[in-house]
């Protein structure tokens, strides 16, 4: 899931995608979700495009490496180069320019993954102890992350903690906003997607069902008495 | 409340006090929570307690101020001065140095009040509109209080509110740990002080309350179907 609001001030903010998918039925299925500078991850989105060339010329590595390792790779390299452009041709700060990318899917032969890849080029990969990653403006949405996740919880109770995890972020934060593009991968292809938009009927029950539930959570608590 | 870690980077971590009073009972309460660069925010209070003269030569201007406003630019216009000093001489980032504060209290003839002092040396002052302060690590602490607080609220309540917030804080960043330094104002006194530990009986049962109410709300939600 990603969120959809750009900003470079509160005075000049919008909405983009920052959801990308390619897609081999039957062979391989590849999403890259993006934070930080926008046009850093639009830059590095296009050379994964191969927008420099013709459209008959086109031919994206993306859709030749041989397995998601190499992909992440791919993508590390891109992400480096185009921060290394605008930060070394301007000398200016790199960390303006700094973006973080989330790239998951799986490839013909291979088992589904996800990588969280560095500005500096670098990745890690999920495992069972480290079974979720956030990039962007993490902090809001960490903590209900790490007391209600459950490796065992289903795949609605998944999505309904996600759009938890969102909301506890929109709530405090004016750089991260609805709607929020949702994805689901399901064997080489696009499971299910859709645009969660303010308007969405179960969006609104979650959330202002959690911020009561939250309130009687916290009357049942015993009181700290001094 | 103040929690007590203070680390420079993960192998070089301590406890130290981050909340210091000063009282005049009948007369002033003032009382300053720190974040931030330890070395900074230990000087800004060596300066506060004229700490260069001799003992018997100190006569702190914080406790002859007239206002908390005048408190306020006392304690800005120190902190910006220790930032600057060493930020100057050593031609270092301003943003390694840098430390935020957090002064409350009450002088005869005024009301009890709260200001956040910036780096800078400029600060802000509590209203009905910006109920809470928040320095240090202030995200994950957040949403649930904003989600939470209610002007209307206990007191006993809004300590419990403190404390979930903080648990919240330091289930996700190693950089904030107990134990919590708690004081209570009461009419130019200290109302009570406590070091809550982590062995702590009631800190424990609303952690870990806190933390089976989450699921059970979790749980009560509707779930988001594709």
């Amino acid at each position: 899931m990603s969120d959809t609001r750009t900003s470079a001030g509160v005075d000049n903010f919008a909405t983009s995608k920052k959801m990308f998918t390619w897609n081999q039925p039957g062979e391989r299925m590849i999403t890259i979700m993006t934070a930080g500078n926008l046009a850093t991850t639009q830059a590095m989105i296009s050379l994964l495009e191969e927008r420099s060339k013709t459209t008959q010329d086109r031919d994206p590595s993306i859709l030749r490496e041989a397995t998601m390792f190499q992909v992440a790779r791919l993508v590390g390299a891109t992400l480096k180069e185009v921060i290394g452009e605008t930060t070394n041709e301007g000398q200016l700060k790199q960390a303006q320019f700094s973006a973080s990318v989330i790239v998951g899917g799986q490839i013909k032969g291979g088992k589904p993954t996800v990588f969280l890849v560095y500005p500096q080029g670098n990745f890690i990969e999920i495992t069972d102890d480290t079974p979720f990653f956030q990039i962007g403006e993490t902090k809001y949405g960490k903590p209900i992350l790490v007391r209600a996740y459950d490796p065992e919880m289903s795949f609605e109770e998944a999505l309904k903690l996600l759009i938890i995890s969102f909301d506890s972020t929109v709530k405090s934060n004016l750089s991260v906003g609805l709607p929020f593009d949702l994805q689901v991968y399901n064997s080489f292809e696009i499971g299910s997607t859709r645009r969660i938009e303010e308007s969405d009927t179960i969006y609104q029950a979650i959330s202002s069902g959690w911020g009561d539930a939250l309130k009687d959570a916290f009357q049942k608590l015993p009181a700290y008495k001094l």
